[in-house]
């Protein structure tokens, strides 16, 4: 399989991280570097796609998040389960899927833009609009707080896509942006997070982050 | 099991027509309505759930699009196959659910809003928003008319979850907001909607539609 992605970007990390999870190596998933600085995604061989995208014989799929279900299914008796081990586990894994899609996601990647890619680019953050989100991600950090505070992982006892679906932002955030607080000022996401960001898979990704971040142009939110 | 949900609303009504796909009974899934308009989310039976909410023994699960993947793994060998017969086709099924959740609903959510839920409370539509986003939706829909001018439906020749997720929104914006053209204008969307539209579990749910919009305050965009 290849992987075409932005090196760093974090739809691209959330892929690699999956195929770390699934122990994958490079013989099996090969990361292509698609270079937006450099204008790649309007040379001839990528017009047809959108990065990240996953090629797998005849197969072309885009969108992280379904990319990521894929590996997992398809490696489900390889490496760490990442469904659970049922069909109410999986369940609870896509609801946090979509609570991560729908109500976290938007505000930290609108955070994110402002403070690490627009800046980036050399423009001024709106530093209302990452006020405003700050504060949105804030509530909806509320709700993980109280759910962590009675199961370890977000989907159960059991690490999950849902946990994995939110690395590259929190780290984004805490690392690049500098924004830690709405982490670290909740003991029960905290804890979580230690322990998501521990992991051998994680461990072995994210220093691409911090290398892409000195060369920030290359960095980007896209899907 | 029970569905808590409001009558008519594009989230509660996307799970019922899975049920319907999938040729549930009332004695399979028993739908209890919640009238937001009493204050019924406020009861204390209510107030540890969003809805609307499956359970199932002791599942308690959120989430429409979480939802209807449960019921589509959990009957997986009955009704219609909601994924396809392969793991590929189970992938291209996720794409086009995220692109329908990331793409194309963010826009007609908010047209919707406007049109059909803020009007119903008696309240001005937004027509800058309007316009915006229905413009935002039409060059979405753009890709979707290149998309089905080269296969029946969005995940290839089957139906899936995929195309009947956009059913509610679709429904609510040709029948009740009255704004069709964004389809009728594009051939091959509009074949690709009376295809699935024309289902007989859509046309058996659709009118609740109907029945419900004579009394608007009970109609929701929740999630």
């Amino acid at each position: 399989m290849k992987l075409y992605g932005v090196p760093g970007s974090i739809c691209t990390t959330r892929v690699l991280v999956t195929a770390a999870e699934k122990g994958l190596d490079k013989t099996q998933l090969q990361h292509i570097p698609v270079d937006i600085s450099a204008g790649d995604q309007k040379k001839p061989q990528y017009l047809a796609i959108q990065v990240p995208a996953l090629q797998d014989g005849d197969l072309t799929l885009f969108e992280s998040r379904a990319v990521i279900r894929y590996l997992a299914d398809k490696y489900e008796g390889q490496g760490t389960p990442l469904y659970g081990s049922s069909n109410r586990d999986r369940a609870l894994v896509e609801q946090w899927l979509e609570v991560e899609s729908h109500n976290f996601n938007p505000h930290i990647s609108i955070v994110l833009n402002e403070l690490v890619f627009t800046m980036s680019r050399g423009e001024d953050p709106d530093t209302k609009l990452v006020t405003t989100h700050y504060e949105r991600l804030d509530r909806v950090l509320d709700v993980y707080e109280a759910h962590l505070s009675r199961q370890k992982y977000l989907a159960g006892d059991f690490f999950s896509l849902a946990d994995l679906s939110h690395l590259p932002t929190i780290f984004y955030l805490i690392r690049v942006a500098k924004k830690p607080n709405v982490i670290f000022r909740r003991p029960h996401v905290l804890t979580w997070w230690q322990l998501i960001s521990n992991r051998p898979a994680w461990k072995a990704i994210a220093p691409s982050i911090m290398t892409v971040t000195k060369q920030p142009k290359t960095a980007s939110t896209s899907a």
